[in-house]
């Protein structure tokens, strides 16, 4: 199977080498920026171009992994083909491709990636979806040679699956940022946070989050949260602890 | 050196068992509640009471690892001693112990504890303070049999480190529960973001958390961000999401 990597970021990049390790040719690397495209088809040992016309057209499978925005623009300018087109977006629905080709798809493996840092890929769940019965079996291959989680999904949940994951990934990352903040001020490094933010986050695999829950806004202790409140400078920063306070107590209560 | 503990919650238990591991002689456990205090003499191998007028006086540490709000009656109810007197709360002053002994301190670990999840103690950091010279450096020698990472913090500075705690533990749980409540309306389990929530707490190591914020909130996207808020149907849901992503996007140009 021949596979063209439409794209050269972070994601595209574990996922280009994923592919190629477990025996899948990428066979070209497109990407706006040389520099991407040099770098990538350079790990991959393959061909790459800056230059939409010259994507090779014989491909069997063919990876958008672009920026949401930049999706529509780079689908409009590949030259139709006979391979299956998936991009890999959680909030684009897969009826984006309609019109431009009848073999799509989309291949959304759950996770962040950063170039630096190796994942397990085996371990990321990878959520499918495909026009056409046959293709989603294609994608269904691909998909359990990289993953041990591999699921199908409609679009209209994967978006709410997407969703998700902006809560447990962005806004919890938020909220390291916040801590971070209020530790700079003190002159204490972040590391003494880390083993607490580890453990936050083991504890998911054993109990589910409603119970893992402490702290003062559980029981809406009020001397507690006053006492936090008046530490609490910045006026967004004192908006954004009320609220979550007050929900953790309203979820605590809800049980 | 013989430890007396008041207290048989989840702190305590983990403190005690591995004070007992390395050595040190834990004589006495002291709770309101029978069933905790006996279990957790049983694990020690140690007596137990629930009557605090029966608490030994022969100690040479006493260890309150009680409710914030049941300190003070705790601290009220034991005689007068010769030991050195220890709470382990992150947001209670040191000098709640002054006019009840001259020799007292603070022994605060900083991390969550359950009773079903065993920790690695030599990773969790202990933040210790004392009225006395020589009773900080009893403290210290204590703390460093269990710690490799042990410092001196005023009860100012570590009343601010447990406000930064509860918004790397707490309130970034609260996101998992959040994260959770959208998946089940799609009936998808939690276990989906495992890999991701993982994954979001592992990238700490090795970057700050402001340069690990992705999302659509960094740049406020507003095609996304408001196709975002129009899935959430709960109001505070909404709410919150609004203000997190408007605070990510000012601590993204903030930079």
């Amino acid at each position: 199977m021949l596979v063209v990597f439409i794209g050269a970021g972070n994601l595209a990049t574990h996922l280009a080498l994923e592919m190629s390790r477990k025996g899948l040719r990428v066979g070209q690397v497109y990407s706006r920026t040389e520099e991407s495209a040099a770098d990538l088809a350079r790990q991959l040992d393959c061909a790459w171009t800056i230059d939409p016309q010259a994507i090779r057209s014989d491909g069997d499978l063919y990876v958008f992994a672009v920026k949401d925005a930049a999706l529509p623009a780079v689908i409009s300018q590949l030259k139709p083909n006979n391979g299956l087109w998936v991009h890999t977006a959680g909030s684009m629905p897969m009826d984006i491709f309609k019109g431009y080709t009848s073999r799509y798809g989309v291949f959304y493996p759950l996770q962040t990636f950063s170039k630096r840092r190796s994942v397990d890929f085996s371990q990321i769940p990878v959520f499918l979806e495909a026009a056409r019965e046959e293709d989603l079996n294609v994608l269904s291959e691909v998909a359990q040679q990289l993953s041990d989680h591999v699921e199908i999904l409609s679009s209209e949940k994967r978006k709410r699956l997407h969703l998700a994951a902006v809560f447990a990934n962005n806004f919890t990352n938020h909220m390291y940022v916040l801590a971070g903040k209020i530790l700079e001020k003190e002159h204490l490094p972040i590391d003494v946070l880390r083993p607490l933010i580890d453990e936050t986050a083991a504890k998911i695999h054993d109990m589910p989050p409603l119970q893992a829950q402490t702290g003062p806004a559980v029981r809406y202790d009020e001397n507690v949260i006053n006492k936090q409140l008046d530490m609490l400078t910045d006026p967004q920063m004192k908006a954004l602890y009320q609220l979550i306070s007050q929900n953790i107590h309203k979820e605590a209560t809800n049980e």
